[in-house]
């Protein structure tokens, strides 16, 4: 089955002007600020003139343990999103807008794919409407201000050696994860240890994608804590007077931006927070929008369900206040013969040979994720549906293992062949979200706002990951102490570990038992509004490989981009 | 005289539709692209719709030698722009983007002033349409990627203590002027000092204000030099294989943003490179396009007549093949009277008292600096027009006496109240601006590309400097004959001294004699295109004070801005 590149299908699609899309929604042009031709921002006064109560079933998009090369969580929600078109839906989708850095790094572009894609996809992965920008600047200029109290005498009294904010760009620079700054002489500031992470990684960037309203984001702006001062106390950004410019900086990125799928289905693409330090979803503003014009919202969360999808339910709707009515669960052959053990899947290379023959019996093999997966949407009282994402190197009979293994849970199922055919391919698919989104929602957070942080933590390690408890070294408990103690015990938690296993640990696959959850040290983002315990490596800054992506794109004599895939 | 804010006048004015600035010049609405509701790019189709040959006179706005204060360039190259409108001429703006960390840090907005703004002034200071961004990206991507081939293997032999190419950030932060980076594991690439300039400072940004077309900025960037070999070999960015990437992350900043003044005048405004180590103009591109639909393209050079007025004359018209038919010189009562040498202004500090009393001798006494900067535009065959920039606080006889110096060099000259007046206040300067552009311009070169580095450098500091000669330290001639080696030598210079006075001595005013001009070091910007000896201290990265006007920004309970000026 030979379809052309994502760039060329991209290319290739009959535009709607951003009107007709809006209109889709009830979306008035007065509503639209145009960036360029085909992207636009919406207009927060939506919030006012919209209904109320949200009109939508609310569906998230999740996966089983993914394999380091994804399993096409984004295509599916495009996918879903036109399908649900097919059936006479006014449906919406909502994504993240992706990072720049890992465009010229290892992946190319990250807008679905196939004939589910968002377009035009050199906007998406380029630039955008600035969003990202502006997040660098407010982060960065909150950083100058910061190093510029210390150089000023420092009144508040700073400890610079517990100062936590470090600085961001969106590129993928290794150099820059540990540096030190201040050097020269006495006017060029103050010497000490600090980094740089990508944007994506900025709190700046939760505290978008969490933010209920522009003044709700001047607030949380305003609380980030950047350090502490020798006695321990919270140093804020408020405290440092630049709550205001930042949220300044930042006011025009507060509006959604609305873009199209390859088939005019509505796409609003808001905030990239990062899935591991941070909750991995689009914006809370996005959904408040849409949820109120659409029939159906259909958003993503990053990686599997025990990571995006929990932190959607459990950071995200607790946040907005908004109720989700079923959960699709993206589940691939290749995933769950990965979930045998029988294979290794490297990124970057391709999948092992063997790995491509018929063989249904790998794929029950690896059926103890997805089961695990299924039961942790259960948890939180929403209805799960697995979608296959259909590989052109798939076989009936896997299909039919997955089929089998999701329906001896009780789940919804369906095989989705929206990479090949669009919407058309995926509505099968829709039609099972619809009928378990007309269920009734049973939705329940995991745990209230009022238990403490550890009961949190282990809330989530025990009843999501699988482990028989939590261990915590002793910095950890000590940072849980001090944040009860600062009055954030209230927050919910967001535990950073790998995507690659339901554990800690990215080597065990499958559905791990009998293990613990090493939390190895805790930090804060009080401002978005979520602690988060760090378990394992958690890499906030990519580097560059021998070959970046960035090497083979470039423009050609007609000024039309050659190489972004 | 009480007039409103400027960000108040701003928001009072009663903007019109961008398709009908446009019109103004003939641009049609096909050929702009919206970026919100106030500003557009406009499409570089335009080069290809529209005629051929200009058909504007062409002006450039300059100035004595600045106090630390500025003299109101910007709002005089509004006001006269605005002017012409009232003799009925089809005129258009051409200026550069204000950078933001400014914006945050000393000074305030850079839109011009009073009823000679651009506006919306908050859009022109933040953000714009994203072109500092994108020069941030590009610029840092670059980095990333020769960091990176260093830690692949550094197969091209890259010197690590050669290496010239910093990092940028739009943001004031003086602790990134000296770093350390790629400290902590093997895998966080090779430990060398660098540091950060204001992307305002970046050759990507003096790159995007020279390109003619998106091919030509293209190749540029690949020429970018960022180091030398072991051997002493240049090494570019297409050696890295990044300039067709660097071209992608910029191929909408090329497009220049078209906005309007309080009087709906169009202007465009387009890449913002710094006036002492790049040449302080806005774009080729804008002026090639407002050249071919104006009667007038009225634009802005930095700093005095010196400076941004000779890289005019000598980098960018050289580059455009453009001629200009009138230079205006923007003198004002306080310039003239420090130049008396009587007082001492202060950038941030309000003007000593007793400058403010009538005194026109005070005036007369500086006048040999407003004669010098007469004859550096003659010497450039172009006609001198002075602007007196009327302040509330001048006096008759003061104006009378600037308008004597002006005359008795037979140099036109008028006062202009466009701050409080807007257009109509600038009319006796429009007029003046017309009878200087309508005579024929002996426009010409200062040098020819053939004459050797020394002698460009030479020709400048004795013809437009008044030096009596040029002195270089040994590793400033090493520099040179590398560069005329490398063969660089056909590149025009970029002498890169103060701003405050015709010396490389910022302490001696008026027109000093008997001094030379000492070149430290020499750098070289390929991609952009020229070279620049340093003479003295330049600061690359600003610094915020101790109350960096960041603290007083803020928006309000409506979501508007506040504290902005």
């Amino acid at each position: 089955m030979n379809i052309p590149s994502d760039l060329d299908i991209s290319r290739s699609t009959a535009l709607e002007p951003l009107e007709d899309v809006a209109a889709q929604l009830s979306i008035g042009p007065h509503l639209l600020e145009p960036y360029g031709r085909n992207v636009a921002k919406i207009s927060l006064e939506a919030l006012d003139e919209l209904p109320a109560e949200p009109t939508a079933r609310y569906v998230v998009v999740s996966a089983i343990t993914p394999t380091p090369l994804g399993e096409g969580k984004t295509t599916t929600t495009v996918g879903l999103g036109q399908a649900l078109r097919h059936l006479g839906k006014r449906s919406a989708i909502a994504i993240r807008q992706p990072s720049m850095g890992p465009t010229f790094g290892i992946k190319g572009g990250a807008a679905g794919g196939g004939y589910s894609q968002v377009v035009p996809m050199e906007a998406l992965n380029l630039h955008l409407t600035g969003d990202m920008h502006a997040v660098t600047a407010a982060h960065n200029m909150l950083a100058a201000m910061l190093d510029n109290h210390l150089h000023k005498g420092n009144a508040l009294g700073i400890d610079p050696h517990r100062i936590t904010w470090r600085r961001v760009l969106d590129v993928n620079d290794r150099d820059l994860r540990n540096i030190v700054t201040g050097l020269g002489g006495r006017v060029d500031g103050t010497p000490r240890q600090t980094g740089f992470d990508i944007t994506a990684a900025s709190e700046v960037m939760a505290v978008l994608a969490l933010s209920t309203s522009l003044q709700d984001m001047r607030q949380r702006l305003g609380r980030i804590v950047v350090g502490y001062t020798r006695d321990g106390e919270p140093v804020t950004a408020e405290q440092l007077r630049a709550g205001g410019a930042m949220a300044v900086i930042m006011r025009e990125a507060i509006k959604p931006n609305l873009m199209q799928t390859t088939e005019n289905t509505p796409v609003l693409v808001h905030a990239g927070p990062f899935g591991n330090i941070a909750h991995g979803n689009s914006s809370v503003v996005a959904d408040r929008i849409a949820s109120r014009c659409a029939d159906y919202l259909v958003t993503e969360a990053g990686f599997g369900a025990d990571m995006g999808a929990e932190r959607f339910f459990n950071i995200k709707c607790r946040t907005s206040g908004l109720r989700p009515d079923a959960a699709v669960l993206v589940a691939t052959v290749r995933a769950l013969k990965a979930h045998s053990g029988r294979y290794k899947v490297v990124a970057g290379k391709p999948l092992p040979a063997a790995m491509l023959a018929e063989n249904p019996d790998d794929v029950r093999a690896g059926a103890a994720n997805l089961r695990k997966q299924i039961d942790n949407i259960r948890l939180h009282g929403v209805s799960p549906v697995v979608a296959i994402n259909a590989f052109p190197t798939d076989y009936h009979s896997e299909h039919e293992a997955i089929r089998e293994i999701a329906e001896a849970e009780g789940a919804r199922v369906a095989v989705s062949n929206h990479y090949v055919d669009g919407g058309k391919g995926a509505v099968e698919l829709a039609e099972a979200v619809v009928a378990a989104a007309e269920e009734p929602s049973g939705f329940q957070l995991l745990y209230p706002d009022s238990a403490d942080l550890r009961s949190k933590i282990e809330t989530v390690a025990t009843k999501v990951y699988g482990a028989d408890g939590v261990s915590y070294l002793p910095a950890a408990a000590r940072s849980l102490d001090a944040y009860e103690a600062n009055g954030y015990g209230n927050l919910p938690v967001c535990i950073a570990k790998t995507h690659l296993s339901l554990s800690s640990d990215p080597t065990l696959l499958g559905a791990p038992t009998g293990w613990t959850l090493p939390v190895r040290e805790v930090r804060a983002s009080v401002g978005a509004g979520f602690i988060y315990p760090i378990c394992g490596e958690m890499r906030t800054m990519p580097g560059l490989g021998s070959h970046p992506a960035a090497e083979s794109i470039d423009i050609d004599e007609h000024g039309q981009i050659t190489g972004l895939s």
